[in-house]
């Protein structure tokens, strides 16, 4: 146990599944004099953090906020308001999130029906209506955008409108996706969406933005029993976020800072710049991998730009190498996870880290490694 | 809505309920490179947290660790994890903090019996172990050493040794005492403590330190149906404390550092210096007030040292004056919850705010705005 200076000296590049890595802009943003919660200046901040994740969310919604925890509270934030117990919901399978969905919908006493589809394929969106029809009476369809653990980039644009005019609700994990990859929650007609503040917006982990439809906050106000989380119900949150400034609980100061300036940054940059710049390294670094005999685990057509998961090449042990591109080359990116784990490495280009020096430093070390284990 | 830096010029002293003040070194702290949340490093430093957090809470308990969310977080990863429903459980009530426990308690579906004092006064010990008498098969009692909302320091060094050999589990809401006031986890019987960054420990909000007993870790081994919180499921949560390593979610690590460099300057002023330094201040400005016609909120006896709750003199109205101060003299304090809104001011001296030139700056500002007033 040696926590010294040198535990932060020659910082890996972050090119796993998250955190993405986070420029020094933002660390600097992080160290801002702390404000009280309810100091004006800082929920001007707030609100202006509201502002901005409405543009990148593609929403209009008034209840668009970061929640104080990490992505996976996001997702739960999701499910403990919208679901009761003896609810039916949806929910799409086909990888570790989705599967965290079920179990969260399952720890609520919902009725879980899953629509599954194997690692690494995307579910198409007709089972997923077809599960609904099937069960009427379907309180919502949950669903991946971008499956963190298989590099799925999942379809979406036709479950909103086939849900339109009825009583399911649609609730979207963009944890991977938000600034990654098109997303548009009102257009496409999504009552819940969350993300992580770690992956394509470059900022560090611990808030997860989230944004709720008018049609959400009504589900919410009608419940039968309060929600079991008294601290992501929404319902109270709100009376923080609006003119009332109510207290709930202490909001992470220091990290919102750090997503405003992380919000900022991707105003300057436009968020369709953001979208090409993840599509265009993503690509050259799936093609260049290719090249050298690595497998996609993803199929084709649904393969995500900012997360690539493959197979080594001649199936080498990953764990191995990804141990020593870490400790040779300075370069972190993840392993596999469940059915996938010892088997794919995800490398992810996400946020700062979406550049073609990252995919030339991965190329570099892979040819070091592979080369030198010949 | 305008952010911009002087958002963060002449930032306030920060004298209210928390957030207390961030010293420089943990503002720098916040701004080293992130790391990966499975990186050795980071890892490193985490388990340096659990220990010295180990050492503030006054325990051996393996399982210590900061809850990924604010110090409400904390509160409901101990009443999520402990609390099952149809549980009768006992919580003291006498300021906003057992309110919220009590109701946790329910919308975790327990029985809730509140052993109830009026606000400014503590719970006699007697009382809170009749009403576990009185109610065979409680499964826990949950009281707040400090209460936040009215300034009183409950006494609880009774109620671990009357529990003990029992089946009711003590939980106790450290929030605003933890690094201020002793507290002896191990020592007293407790089986759940949690507290917050932002009060005595001086770090930016964000984080809930928590600890878990061995009986209590034995409780939630045993439950009937798991916790409905996935995200605070702490049987989850071990696995990745322990040496699986194994994710659960991606760990707040800026924030994480910046309560690690909190605790490394905690060790070095030493845990009765930093007791005394609060005392010593805290008594100094109740002194002072009282000099002036300030009249105590909190009962004699049972007054917090870093958290003084008082009228203002001659009743005057508290909001505009306690605007003034910050608006005249950068000084921020905090208004009254609940009964109390709207008459009290709420006065911390906390973590690095806990300073004698803290009280100087309060007075001047006080004795400004009384004379000009007069």
């Amino acid at each position: 146990m040696t926590v010294t200076q040198a535990t932060f000296d020659n910082p890996p590049l972050l090119l796993g599944p998250g955190p993405s890595p986070v420029s020094e802009r933002i660390r600097a943003a992080l160290a801002r004099p702390t404000l009280g919660h309810l100091d004006p200046r800082f929920l001007d901040l707030l609100d202006d953090v509201g502002q901005r994740l409405r543009h990148v969310f593609g929403t209009e919604n008034a209840t668009t906020f970061p929640v104080s925890g990490t992505g996976s509270a996001g997702m739960e934030a999701a499910m403990v308001n919208l679901v009761e117990s003896g609810d039916t919901v949806v929910v799409g399978v086909n990888g570790v999130f989705g599967t965290r969905l079920a179990e969260m919908g399952r720890r609520l006493g919902a009725r879980v029906v899953t629509v599954e589809a194997p690692w690494g394929e995307a579910i198409p969106q007709a089972q997923l209506l077809e599960a609904v029809r099937a069960n009427p009476g379907t309180r919502l369809l949950a669903v991946v955008h971008a499956e963190t653990s298989t590099g799925v980039h999942q379809p979406l644009e036709l479950l909103g409108e086939s849900l339109r005019g009825g009583d399911t609700l649609l609730v979207v994990d963009a944890v991977t996706s938000l600034g990654g990859v098109p997303l548009q929650v009102d257009a496409w007609g999504i009552d819940v969406c969350y993300s992580g503040t770690q992956k394509c917006l470059g900022v560090p982990p611990g808030l997860a933005p989230i944004t709720f439809s008018p049609r959400a906050l009504e589900r919410i106000r009608t419940r039968k029993t309060p929600s079991s989380s008294w601290y992501l119900d929404v319902s109270l949150i709100a009376g923080y976020l609006g003119s009332e400034r109510r207290y709930h609980h202490t909001a992470p100061i220091n990290l919102i800072y750090g997503l405003h300036e992380g919000l900022v940054e991707l105003e300057e940059e436009g968020l369709g710049a953001r979208f090409e710049r993840h599509r265009e390294v993503g690509e050259r670094l799936q093609g260049e991998l290719g090249a050298r005999g690595f497998v996609p685990f993803t199929a084709e057509g649904v393969r995500l730009p900012q997360l690539t998961a493959v197979h080594l090449p001649e199936d080498r042990e990953e764990g191995p190498l990804r141990r020593r591109l870490m400790a040779e080359h300075g370069i972190e990116v993840g392993g596999g996870l469940g059915p996938a784990a010892g088997k794919i490495w995800r490398i992810g280009l996400m946020g700062h880290g979406a550049q073609h020096t990252s995919v030339d430093r991965v190329l570099q070390g892979v040819d070091a490694l592979l080369e030198a284990s010949n």
